[in-house]
């Protein structure tokens, strides 16, 4: 079984293509769990005491809906068996607060293909990303690239 | 007590600024626990098994890089007791690995401070935050704009 791979190449895919992830819900306990760790702010740490702070509620941190996008992507398998490894990111934002309860979803969309100049073997992908809650709303926009294996070449 | 804050404000900082964070140690157990809930893949999850894997042995996953630098921005504190809300990213580059063993340090610059030509409450800095290991290669470099109160404002 050990040459059964999908693992998909830069040749696999076109500008424009769309891929969807799954879902995942956001709690309170995990927008807390993460900020302990991450981003000890009083608006990611507790709900009542964030009532008076710049959000005026508890919101999760960018950094955990950047994560979390990650691992809706990562689920996603676009690439098949292919690592999904990042070169850059060119644009991040927060359009609107991630709150407890909300279930979050995103898409991934390809802006660009193209081979590497100096590597036959590889090539990148850009890529836009766009995480909405429930109404639909966007969260989370990044645009980033994505290396790539070429088709035929050696690993 | 309760008038006695170290609030900073967007006149509190020059272009050419810079603030220097505390460190954080990266071990085996965080990569493997930060990748387990927001970046299960091999290279990030099982040392052994990333020997045959894109990197060739264990890293962090990248996003585990930003929140490190997070919390580093968020614990020096360098706005005081004024909140540290990003508007947006316009850059994040990942130069180096970040490996189990690594002690972690970042650098944040001011590059830019602008008042709000809409609210003349608010303001925005530009910033560029720089992560080093020990050997003092960087590993990761953001260019991000933070929101910032004016001074004397209605908050």
């Amino acid at each position: 079984m050990g040459d059964v791979s999908d693992a998909r190449n830069l040749e696999d895919f076109t500008v424009g293509d769309r891929f969807e992830t799954g879902t995942v819900a956001v709690t309170e306990q995990s927008i807390v769990a993460f900020a302990s760790d991450h981003d000890p702010q009083i608006f990611h740490l507790d709900e009542a005491a964030a009532k008076d702070s710049f959000f005026g509620r508890l919101v999760a941190s960018g950094w955990q809906t950047a994560g979390l996008t990650m691992r809706l992507m990562v689920d996603a398998r676009f690439l098949g068996d292919t690592p999904l490894v990042g070169l850059g990111v060119e644009s991040l934002a927060w359009p609107r607060p991630v709150l407890p309860g909300d279930v979050l979803t995103a898409t991934v969309e390809i802006l660009e293909v193209r081979p590497s100049r100096s590597n036959p073997a590889r090539g990148a992908m850009r890529t836009k990303v766009t995480t909405v809650n429930k109404a639909g709303e966007t969260v989370y926009q990044m645009t980033s690239t994505i290396l790539m294996p070429r088709r035929g070449a050696q690993r």
